[in-house]
């Protein structure tokens, strides 16, 4: 893809969170909720506030991009946490044209674990399906976007369909869950084709109802490209808040110990004054869209 | 556990592993079987010889850790692997007195990946299953060696009984599997009660039949400490190749393309002139072995 | 069990059931809410009311005693369901002493489907837990018993936490249930041992919160002998609805089409001036209770 | 299908099974392997043999046609089974115009079961995936061979790729199976659309390899439709053994005890001097075929 001609829409965006918890003994969090920072996207404001105050703990990953927080609540018997930040999102506008494919036998090496199974995505389980459906398309960009297609096609959307113990080996027969399980499915069918997926968790423009989006990345020409398979967002709208094996790596709130959620508001707009034009899909013949920045 | 006496039993092993295959179609290898390096493990010869001759890639895991190779196989028709390698191996034997708790609050935010639930190890779903059994015992060395003995006293060693499909979640209730099966239970149920747990490969002293082994490490008080539910091995034993979240991680060969094998021996007896006393599981109640060193 | 001595303690009870739906497009019902007639079981009196009224059917099953009813909604948009019953209730106290074996080689023929493995009910892949567990328990009698105080202790009453798809291989580890999931895994955990275990739906005297009830039978000394894991009904307080393999062959309403429940009231009192003691628990050791009549 | 017109090619089919067991401690065996018996199937000799000498019993099912036979094995250490029948056997052609939809406001009672989830056949976890796919086909005959095509054409037949705990849930995603496989997804796939759909074992003229045979029936138009997914048998030369819900019904032997197969041989040829000519499939689009006769 060294000849794609990389065209950055930009646009700021007023993202926020408001979670409240009932504790029932201390417990742990591990919130995923901080916009990352990269080239493409550049956080110009931030605020989280815990009530009451817990001391908290940033951590971020190996490469630099998730950013994390952990914290232990103590004798606290409620929480609230509120999270505020303006962040300015660029994308990396791609032509289509000559991607090449990936080959397991040359990608980094820090991208092969999103070639293999995981929790929520059996691809081991899920590799005739695959090859049945999905081996004899074109190019591999062209396959990606036939999986996007066939689960828009034959997933229904379905709020309270689904719980945190669903799967991609359910979703393919169920065809019933939310953006979660379309991600899952998503990148088990690419991994099941050794085209090396993963999970994005992020705010997503305008979403109805707002809440917290799942998409997926495939790893296409040496890089990342985000698909968003539910057809909620668009792809220029998207906030990335964290990526990941799959769900179980990118949980909002991972809580370890005993507490009850009463509360979960997500915002996304776009910032004062800001104006937006959405990516059309119907350009995804010929361009798609990275929000994650190329490596050196 | 900073009061442990590093005691470091060492003994010199030779490995091999001989694989063969037939190749259906051009495929990319990763194998790993490379003996891992670190002060408690030293190769002091490695040979690894594929026939024909195939280019192949040395790669090293983030944590200069895991060695593995990759390569393509071309238009072969057939491929032979034979690795051999003599290995100096200490372990530190830690004094179980005074294990602080692992605290998810506190621990390194590597460990963390090594808290959720992975493809084979469905911690999620084990969770209920863990606290009632484990939830009430001792400190945490004492309850991951409840779940130790209460995987060797319940499932059933028992070749063929389980495949690449199965999971902790499958074992927990059929009892029955091999090494594979056995850690992914114990790492599960670790996990299940927040203490970190991964899945260890590695070659095993005398192991009858010969094979790979697999045993799990729990993160206890700031080192990561072995346990093998089979009893098959010695704990002092273990020439360590790969840790990683389960199997999906840490496959002696990960195949992308077509390959089936022929043959798969593996060997591991002590270097010519060595002495070995195995440690002898009865000290479990005081002393626990760690294969890992501790971070600088 | 020739030596039993049946005494049968006999009470009236009132019971009924109100449903309603919404009718999204013409639908086929069955209901199974008509109490049972049998030696042990009189009804007194009967009304199965539907509004707006539509034309029923009354199914009586191959045994006699299994009533059911069923109905097409034509294009009615709701239908209000109302059932009301008096019922007097006999049971069959047997005691436990020389409690013969049931032998799978002996065993009347309609007997034999209650040992094979059905949809919520996975006896095969239970068995080697279930020999595990409860294979070395004294006579048949008390491995039921052991069976259903194991559930009771560790399988947690919680609403909400399984839905229809949850069946006896995901109770046994997730632990949690309601009286249908109870039912399942005692029946899949006797099936396993070659013990015939069937489903029970009834009313319950008393049940907190009121509700269907379902417990399961088990085939023992030659007569079915009816076990409440749950612990929640008095043995000798149900009204007996319907016997089947699991939940898939006796669902209250089982509906072809789509309609969606807006009312489900269940009621089991006391018919006035009758007097009741519930059987007691502690008796177990000695007596058994059986809904079922002996065949001639 | 009143309008039908029955026609019956008949053929005589010589049908044997050799099965050898090494019994690990006294068993009781349940074998269906006798030919039903009924209007369309006579048998004209028949012979059991078992070596040692083992006293059994013969069952006959409900509706009179299943053929079983029960038998202790004692102390045996081995057992030899040896079955040898010539067989009549006619089929019901049909034709498929003017096949009225099987309403289920309508059927027998004793064709509700088959309406309902089993072991093998979870049609409620089915159920979106077969609306999606099949829910616009034309008639209920033409939808029973769109999934009767869509079975052949999208699971591959693939000797050892499953097992006896391996249901349609599995299959439909895994996508390789034995016949046995097939017919469980064409049986879930049935009873998830609201039509009967059952389980046939039988013996199958010149099956490669020999083997004894599933297949499904669908109940439409009043008569049980033959279909075989896997195409591997003509439809007129299949003799039927006994149906069920699932294998778990009509497991060619059930075992209570622990005897290990030694040897199992199925054969199916025609009787001398026999002539047939086999059912083409191209007829399916006009006729279907029936080998249970019409209830009086």
């Amino acid at each position: 893809m060294s000849k794609a001609t990389p065209h950055s829409p930009t646009a700021r965006f007023d993202v926020s969170a408001d979670l409240e918890y009932d504790i029932a003994f201390p417990s742990t969090f591990i919130l995923s909720m901080h916009a990352q920072r990269s080239r493409l996207q550049t956080v110009t404001s931030e605020e989280l506030v815990l009530e009451p105050k817990v001391k908290i703990e940033e951590l971020v990953s190996d490469n630099d991009e998730n950013h994390f927080v952990r914290f232990h609540t103590g004798k606290q018997k409620t929480l609230a946490i509120r999270y505020r930040a303006t962040v300015e999102r660029s994308v990396d506008l791609l032509s289509v044209k000559d991607i090449e494919a990936t080959r397991v036998a040359a990608v980094d090496r820090r991208v092969l674990p999103y070639l293999f199974p995981s929790r929520y995505c059996q691809s081991d389980r899920l590799s005739r399906f695959a090859w049945d459906l999905f081996g004899k398309i074109g190019n591999q960009y062209q396959t990606v976007r036939a999986i996007d297609d066939w689960i828009f096609a034959n997933v229904e959307y379905l709020r309270g369909s689904t719980d945190s113990e669903t799967s991609a080996f359910d979703t393919v027969t169920q065809r019933t869950g939310v953006c979660r399980d379309f991600a899952h499915l998503g990148i088990a069918l690419c991994r099941a084709l050794n085209i090396p997926a993963r999970y994005f968790t992020g705010y997503a423009l305008d979403l109805v109802p707002p809440d917290m989006h799942a998409c997926f990345e495939a790893f296409l020409g040496g890089r990342w490209i985000i698909f968003d398979p539910t057809r909620l967002s668009s792809l220029n709208g998207l906030v990335r808040i964290a990526v990941g094996r799959d769900a179980a790596d990118a949980a909002v709130a991972s809580i370890f110990g005993r507490a009850k959620g009463k509360k979960f508001a997500v915002d996304c707009q776009l910032a004062k004054g800001e104006k937006f034009t959405p990516f059309n899909r119907k350009q995804l013949a010929s361009t798609c869209v990275s929000l994650e920045p190329a490596a050196a």
